[in-house]
């Protein structure tokens, strides 16, 4: 019996900060962790930007909600589906997300969520707890799952090295430097047949 | 942050056994725990009768296949999804369960699975844990989510107690008499309100 732990940005939807910064025209909201290294201060840059512009969270599910997953992503969840059990674990907010998963039909999403006001203000974000990722696998393994596990980036690879099997998904080059250890997929086909591979089950593609 | 613990058979589908049982016309398949306590005693009875009728897990998925979700269940797990991460904590098996998860659009599901041999024959069931509903709840606590749990019956009362909410759906009298904490919701409006009532966030029905 097997989970896939899916990352959700960069494996099946844009980055959506990004993206959003693209929409919007706000250059600011491109910083990455790799310009702001602490999180915590990349976060308030961007809920005080969010504020200067007055972009509350309709504004910001408006311009989210006009975008649309990578192209193969939902026919990728749909083979999945059909072969595994999936929950996507993600380091996005709820409140970020619930575009993209309204397209990909709804799959269970571990995730964090904003602190908004009643005026739709977004007032402070609230991490669930430290090292998500790992601990849901943790979680699965206590339920006598195994578990395949597929991202992109830093954040992911305390996750892939938890889970029985870890796949590294269009990475950029220092992570495959620093990772050795884990496969890389470059695309849909190429995680499928990973995901195949790592399987105990006679998986067909 | 919260998850809605659904059991399967009672809530979202028929108690597959019994529409089985009525949709190939062998009577003996209708027993349940009431007519045979012993769990494991009932699952070999039922075993030996589906290879004495040559029934194989292709014939048996034929049949399921042409089985459908309850009536309104479609629309109760996509308002859900709306509003919760929703899982489905069942004591069926995949094999079984599979054709209607295909309905209702593939929600994540945790239960047990059958052993099949090459020729299709059930050679046996694998139990994935003890008391798999509750351990699912405790699990989803560590990942610090709040659960609230629905079920219709014996099986589900420990889930339903771990969770924060536990609600009884369409249950039998003696479940309602013997475990009066929980309140009852008798169709999916009902089911609907519990949930919002359960819930510590503000939820439009």
């Amino acid at each position: 019996m097997e989970i896939a732990c899916l990352d959700l940005e960069g494996v099946l939807i844009p980055e959506v900060w990004i993206k959003f910064s693209e929409k919007t025209g706000i250059d600011e909201l491109r910083a990455t962790t790799r310009d702001i290294p602490v999180y915590d201060e990349l976060m308030r840059m961007r809920l005080s930007v969010l504020e200067k512009h007055k972009l509350g969270l309709k504004e910001i599910q408006e311009v989210i909600s006009e975008l649309t997953p990578m192209e193969g992503a939902l026919e990728m969840v749909d083979w999945l589906n059909q072969r595994f059990q999936v929950v996507i674990l993600s380091d996005t907010f709820y409140e970020f997300a619930e575009p993209f998963m309204r397209q990909l039909g709804w799959p269970t999403l571990f995730c964090h969520k904003l602190k908004v006001s009643e005026d739709g203000k977004i007032e402070d974000y609230i991490l669930r707890q430290k090292d998500p990722k790992r601990e849901s696998v943790k979680a699965f393994h206590s339920l006598k799952y195994r578990c395949i596990a597929t991202g992109d980036s830093y954040n992911d690879t305390t996750m892939l090295s938890e889970a029985e099997a870890g796949i590294l998904f269009c990475p950029p080059q220092n992570v495959i430097d620093e990772f050795p250890q884990f496969p890389v997929a470059n695309n849909y086909d190429e995680l499928k047949a990973e995901f195949a591979k790592a399987s105990i089950r006679d998986i067909k593609i």
